[in-house]
């Protein structure tokens, strides 16, 4: 149940059909996950979207890409996004996170959340040293 | 501002000075960050926590130790947590995270929670394929 | 599956009834949504929600009816209430939400926890311009 | 720093001084938290809040009025709201809540959000056995 | 749909297998939630995240296991945690737990979740009575 | 205390400075608020969320301006983040949000957070009249 509907392709504007030829380009398949289909509802949001999950996720920058993919997993958990969750831990798998690799990840974001639930109780006063703006 | 007080070493019960000696130990540094100092109002609780930490942060395990911290750096800030993020960043740096390495965790962790926010808005049918319980 | 149970309509209490009966009389339709035939339950609490719920989206204020309806699925995206994002979204469309409307909501909503997390990454200090308490 | 600005009483709508008047003779006591002060601004939402707050932990009802406190705590903790771990936090020690106690209620909320964000990271099928709606 | 496969008892791990027996015997009861039979795949985890469960929620200490359970409760539902609500939910029934209870712990963490996001939004000097570190 | 440090606009590269002289072209005035002297560390990072920024809250759209900055607030109020609540209460004060308007806003989103948890506790089921996706 969502709160758009999701299109069929032939039915969309060209600027969202643009939009999953490039996806399908980048990724080297057919498959397209809901969410795009979805979001073709709305082609400049569409556009947006996928624009900046294509740059930041995709594209080569300082960090691996599927330690990219299990940070945006670590917080989608912890967002509570069931989507997101499901689709990135299928990107993370996708990119070699191995079975090991996904437990270490459960166990360090989750015990994240249990040490930041922790300091948020007792809010210790934050050490001096740890200040970059100086 | 705290919900706990900070204890002076002196004042500690022996239990908690264990700690703050195994703590200083395996960093290899006299320095004992804040949260320490406030959990060692009660022995136990520190002992728990600390453990835990040192444990699943500390141990070698699946994941490399920063991309550990890191993963620890985007839960926190997707919890609002001011004191963990302060201090999670710092041993990330610590541990070798370049400028562009935070620069790129801080992009990839805000769009996270940008994504994660609006599928939770749409609510798009989960793929099956993304099934691991099959 | 719910951790309440959906009471029939025949088998509440007269309290529950009447808030029923009210709610019907103000939105002029005989459909209830489910929400309020679990909390019928337990008619205080079901008073209570719904004397807030009536007073606060479906009484005249200073914002527009449609612009609460709006506020309340950007706060219902962000703390992931499956349930609350339907049920609000679904109102905002009969209020006269388009869906240029909606996917604008989307936009602003998403890209707000977006700039949330991040500035909870950076913890820029905060201007003294923006104090209104002076 | 605020968004709002604190009123001096004496400079307050007759409405807003009737609820302090109503706050100090309901505690027994002349302090008033500056959340009323701020609140203070707008008297219609000043009544609203302070009614719930009365009604809800102030009165006799089903759970201890202790445990209504760390009930609330723990909810403050998980919102990473700062003002209302401070002022829940005294209130519960006021009314009782011992330091282990408070060791205790940091200990289970945050283990709380450690399992919940590992479920929400696995996504488990929920158990039929859970489900009252039957 | 989940992000790890649910294995069956049989072909488990022996330390999965030991975890099962002890949670079988701590309960008295032959059922185990699915939580468990999912997080069999890495009894390493398995063994910390019950280890923790068992340690905290389970064995007597300063506050009341059914006050506990309830915390539990408070705390899933501000996080959104759809398993953790309901396996805590049935838990705290389980100890106890009436209807009346149950309808003050939804009453009591809903009205948490409304005056946390009230104080994040005017953000009120915390008063300096609140503080414990003096 | 921040995680990056604050430029100075004399030390910043030329993409920081260019996205400065836009701001101020932008905003008729002078001033810079301090998220954007940090984000100058990084020029693509400060490019990219500045962009988005512009384009999603300051260029025309289906929603009304004032709303955008409304539903900004609100979002910010539930991720508690100290820094977005302030820059864009400001911003919604500037672009002509009333002190009533800013009391409802903090009524509205306020409840939302209320019902949200409610909702998140009780789990009903969703309404099938509900579901765009048919």
């Amino acid at each position: 149940m969502a709160t758009l509907k999701r299109m069929d392709e032939a039915d969309m504007d060209p600027r969202a059909q643009a939009v999953l030829a490039e996806i399908r380009e980048l990724r080297g398949s057919d498959f397209i996950n809901n969410l795009w289909l979805y979001l073709a509802q709305d082609p400049p949001l569409l556009e947006e979207i996928w624009g900046d999950v294509r740059d930041v996720v995709g594209k080569p920058s300082a960090l691996d890409p599927l330690v990219k993919e299990m940070i945006y997993v670590a917080v989608s958990m912890t967002n509570a996004c069931d989507y997101c969750v499901h689709s990135h831990t299928a990107a993370a798998k996708a990119k070699g996170m191995t079975p090991e690799m996904h437990a270490d990840l459960l166990r360090v974001a989750s015990l994240a959340s249990r040490t930041n639930a922790l300091a948020n109780g007792v809010r210790p006063l934050v050490d001096g040293v740890f200040d970059a703006d100086v």
